[in-house]
């Protein structure tokens, strides 16, 4: 097999069969293909896609590519929830509880902060004490013991999509539906859980900015994991404005604890209890309103709540954090940005106010940033609301005074205002 | 600026600016870019092609990419002529002369065989004593004296285009009008010529399989030479079957001086009275037909013949292989093939003859092949021609006598025969 007749075959149009994509991934993996063919190559794909075949192969060589991880021991029990990545979008630290509270066996991998967006394992470790590397049998008998782990990213988890990404990165060649589903679906079936919920996000701080391309890349995930043998359901969620009022490793994790206690805010609530609905759906074979009634209840009673405390506890966290939140303390300087006018807030573009966070020392510029967990916004007004001129918009939070300056800067720019109330956006805009 | 953004607005269909082609070359041209980025912009170009603007710019940069040779001295007499490449096709050895003998300056730089296709200057230089190297100061000398020179490729002539021709090569991306008539077109730029004429191949044997895309590729070839303020002109020429019956160095130069000497297969004379008939008309200002007439006297009264033989000895050639052309001797191994069936030849399927002349010696499988002057094939039917089983179709000449029958069986699998007469193909499709 020669890879130059590859690249003209999907110039051509042509579907690919499962041994020329096997000889693409093993040529990827092994990097025995170079880099100015596999380029080529894709941007083909971004002409003439890929089939649903196509893109499902691609996807099972990618997770092939290498290590799995085995939840077998689970049976149809293990469930694992995705985000495609928002802002102040502290979901996982809400919806896993719930769900594990309900039966759900959820061993979970989770990413780093990058870019504009925050991540998992960075919130869980601004809890002090907080292991996120467990041995594979330490991982295991955590989720049998209390049905629920979570750690950072080990092992080597689909390199052929990690060496495929970075190409795509640097030859405009990331917008792609069947290399999003692709990339995104190989790093979940490697993650071994037979029940998968994805929380597309839609807005300006998504990576779909627009719900027609957000649902495509959801319909074409559930059908990668269909024929994949995994049950994957999607909900279409906005990011259009950051999800609840903070972004920050610290300020979301007490943000979630206020959640988990029956307070916070109402959209990162809805959101996380329709997610957790969807996963334990899924595992107890019952409706998503009879799930999402169940995650409501579990959240109300408080069991989610104490599943959470005994989940940072087994983790290694000191829980009087989780207990008394204080503890935590405050950066050592807080910038207050008002309104400079009379007005509704009519937008306000979520990614830069996470690249503001991420100046602020919240996130990484790269890969080797330190991550200063007090850092972060928190937001006093948000979408659609009235302000007048002095009001406080936010709060920047720092431990390094001359970031603010910058931070704020892009802050601002991140707020447009509008005379008349601009239109509501639904806040979940499907279900799949 | 920044490649990817430039690959990104390729990718969108976009127009790119001057600036931005620029650089591009610069980028080739200094291996700043790197491979992986050029070829995904090259598959951007395959899918939303280029504007005719773009493309003369493309052009523009890569002849500037190299040395170009100054033929001001000539003013608008410079003329020169480019064949896509072809099977038997030794035109230049005839147009020149004539074009010569009528005015024109004809001061050529030529190629050597690659692949199934022969090279001018491997011809030229199977005639002992020929020099196909002059200093540049030999080389305008000879044509202000002659009118005509003949050498081989010197100095760095568009080197971007070579890097990237080379890439486009293993990428799957050379099948793109823009890309090779910028191509062709960026060596004929940089090689100086005011005058241009192509012969834009169309068959089985050519780059271009069908008219329309060998039409569409000739209008644009001459509209980049109208932008970048050369006169170009273009005729579609058959190359379904091998141009002439002599395929292979010393074989082509004895046929070319036939035609020269008033014989020789019609197909050959007609096709070099018209190139060079366009030609004379381009640089003298007259009507094609006016030119065509001109070039058809020159040969009938034997001033192109008398130009052919002073341009041999200018450049050292020993004149007596002209007059005498036995003296070249013959390969010491002929092998006849003789026709399986009774029939009419329905096609000779051009690309393998070519492969059987170079497997037999007289081409290159590689830039380092030494070619054996004397190696080719005389056709003795051709396309069209009615065949008798046992009757010779060809007779393949080689000095390396193991050679021979892998030769054969690529001849004998170019030939299809068929019970009724085939349709007569026009050898010259159109003049542009």
């Amino acid at each position: 097999m020669n890879f130059i007749d590859i690249i003209k075959k999907k110039r051509s149009g042509l579907e690919l069969t499962d041994g020329e994509i096997d000889f693409l991934i093993n040529g990827v993996t092994s990097a025995s293909i170079p880099d100015y063919q596999l380029s080529a190559f894709l941007m083909a794909v971004c002409f003439n896609s890929m089939t649903a075949k196509e893109t499902a192969k691609l996807t099972d060589a990618m997770a092939k590519s290498g290590d799995i991880l085995d939840l077998s021991v689970f049976g149809a029990l293990s469930a694992d929830k995705h985000s495609t990545g928002g802002v102040g979008d502290k979901t996982t630290l809400i919806v896993a509880p719930i769900a594990a509270s309900l039966g759900c066996k959820i061993a979970k991998m989770s990413g780093r902060a990058l870019g504009h967006t925050g991540g998992t394992v960075d919130k869980l470790e601004s809890i002090p004490g907080y292991k996120s590397e467990l041995t594979p049998i330490e991982f295991i008998n955590q989720v049998k013991d209390i049905n629920l782990a979570v750690v950072g990213q080990s092992g080597l988890l689909a390199p052929a999509d990690k060496a495929l990404y970075a190409l795509r990165d640097v030859t405009g060649t990331v917008e792609s539906p069947p290399l999003i589903a692709s990339s995104i679906m190989s790093k979940k079936l490697a993650a071994g859980a037979h029940n998968i919920v994805l929380d597309v996000k839609v807005g300006s701080g998504a990576f779909m900015h627009d719900i027609e391309s957000a649902k495509e890349l959801a319909d074409m995930m559930c059908d990668i994991g269909k024929r994949c043998g995994r049950n994957v359901r999607a909900a279409l969620t906005d990011m259009d404005t950051p999800l609840g009022y903070a972004i920050g490793n610290v300020l979301e994790v007490k943000e979630a604890i206020e959640v988990l206690g029956g307070r916070g805010p109402d959209d990162l609530r809805e959101v996380s209890i329709t997610l957790a609905g969807m996963l334990v759906a899924s595992v107890r074979g019952v409706s998503d309103s009879e799930g999402i009634e169940l995650a409501r209840e579990a959240l109300a009673s408080g069991t989610a709540y104490k599943k959470f405390v005994d989940w940072i506890e087994h983790q290694g966290g000191d829980i009087r954090y989780i207990t008394a939140p204080d503890m935590f303390g405050k950066a050592t300087t807080v910038l207050q940005v008002v309104a400079e006018c009379d007005g509704y807030i009519q937008s306000l573009n979520t990614e830069l106010i996470g690249l503001s966070s991420t100046r602020l020392g919240a996130g990484r510029v790269d890969k080797k940033s330190k991550i200063d967990p007090l850092a972060g916004i928190i937001l006093k007004k948000k979408t659609g609301e009235k302000v007048y001129p002095g009001e406080i918009i936010a709060e920047l939070h720092s431990s390094t005074p001359e970031l603010v300056a910058e931070a704020c800067e892009i802050f601002k720019s991140s707020i447009t205002y509008s005379d008349s109330v601009p239109e509501r956006r639904p806040l979940i805009f499907e279900i799949i």
